[in-house]
């Protein structure tokens, strides 16, 4: 002993503390959250079908996912148009080709007139034209099948129907009730390439779990629910 | 009135009471029974797909059927040779191209002889060889992907753990055993037309309900089981 050179490891700081020294100072980053629940639906999994052209069964490994299409969609078109609207941003609007005149009652005209801003910010523009009609230039982004005036029409009944509430409210109503129109519907039937769109906006929602009414969006099973139904295991 | 000929209905039979006179005499034939359950699935219906290739789900206007492959092909084998051995015929052989010498252990050879007749009911055919060993000829109909010797091995240990059954019992746990390892197994992936098959067969049955030991074999789910689910409606 002491020949050799050798020190005692507490007097010369080993390797291992210096690495120890460094963890202390730098701030290590945080730990990218674990994939759970549907999220995990990023790697490879299998369609198995869908139900009632509405249900979608998703297998991946021993998990089964049930999803609701329009539940779905709806959350993710919501996500995105509420994250825009707090984000400052107004919702992205598709202006129309030609200008689309909308008579009013003078109820109806005087909440336009008093929410004139939240209207805007969900993604309609219009112009007044005078006696209680409007010139309705731009509807929001992404309203599927509806036609510009009923989706204007419906925005303002929502406006009648809101009273009381407050106007970030309102604005996040007029988005639901825009997501909610513009998602696909139960019942329509969905090709592959669309249900593998649908699933990978859905996982990339914080929340993807619940609708904004707070419904289900998907349901999950295992193998072993099934092989308790079918009396496989006990 | 008289004038034109009229006579009161009560004078002359009608041509209604005839008729009924008629439907008195004739026993009417039963009236084919409704059909009910997974039998609807004679009609038209829509193959969902398959999870954890062992559960198939089928759609049919509101129903969908969830199927376990091997109970449904398990219990269809099992109905269709129990029925011919009711009929006092024995279950088809399958006549090996070489037939196969089996050793047993003379406690076996014991059994094998007590129980030829009901192996023989059961598609065993053999020839004693001598010395405990058998020359197997003849195999039972559908045996799968098992090897002769290996199937009819494990009838025979069927038949030492069948002691004080009665004979016609233990031809049925023999054709139960063999249904079982004939039938598709769970975690084989199905092709269209074999899941057409498997369902067609299936709704045939007395009895599609149960496998030969009590469990389901296909479970119903209906539109409103999901809507309640997903909370569409309470």
């Amino acid at each position: 002993q002491g020949l050799t050179g050798e020190t005692k490891a507490e007097e010369v700081p080993s390797e291992y503390a210096i690495v120890k020294e460094v963890e202390k100072e730098v701030p290590k980053e945080p730990e990218p959250m674990p994939l759970t629940g549907i999220k995990t639906l990023v790697f490879d999994y299998k369609i198995v079908g869908t139900a009632y052209d509405t249900y979608i069964f998703i297998q991946q490994g021993d998990n089964l996912y049930i999803i609701d299409q329009h539940a779905a969609h709806e959350k993710t078109l919501y996500e995105k148009l509420v994250q825009r609207i707090r984000e400052g941003d107004k919702a992205a609007g598709q202006i129309l080709l030609k200008p689309q005149a909308v008579d009013l009652s003078d109820e109806d005209m005087n909440n336009v007139e008093a929410y004139k801003n939240e209207l805007n910010t969900a993604g309609y523009l219009f112009d007044d034209f005078g006696d209680n009609t409007l010139l309705l230039r731009e509807i929001p982004y992404a309203a599927g099948d509806v036609s510009p005036v009923e989706l204007f029409i419906d925005a303002v009944n929502l406006l009648e129907n809101s009273k009381g509430m407050n106007r970030l409210a309102i604005k996040e109503e007029l988005i639901y009730d825009m997501a909610c129109k513009a998602a696909v519907k139960a019942e329509k039937k969905l090709s592959e390439p669309e249900i593998k769109a649908l699933v990978g906006g859905l996982i990339k929602l914080e929340n993807p779990e619940t609708c904004p009414h707070g419904r289900p969006v998907y349901i999950t099973m295992n193998k072993k629910d099934f092989e308790k139904m079918f009396k496989r295991i006990i």
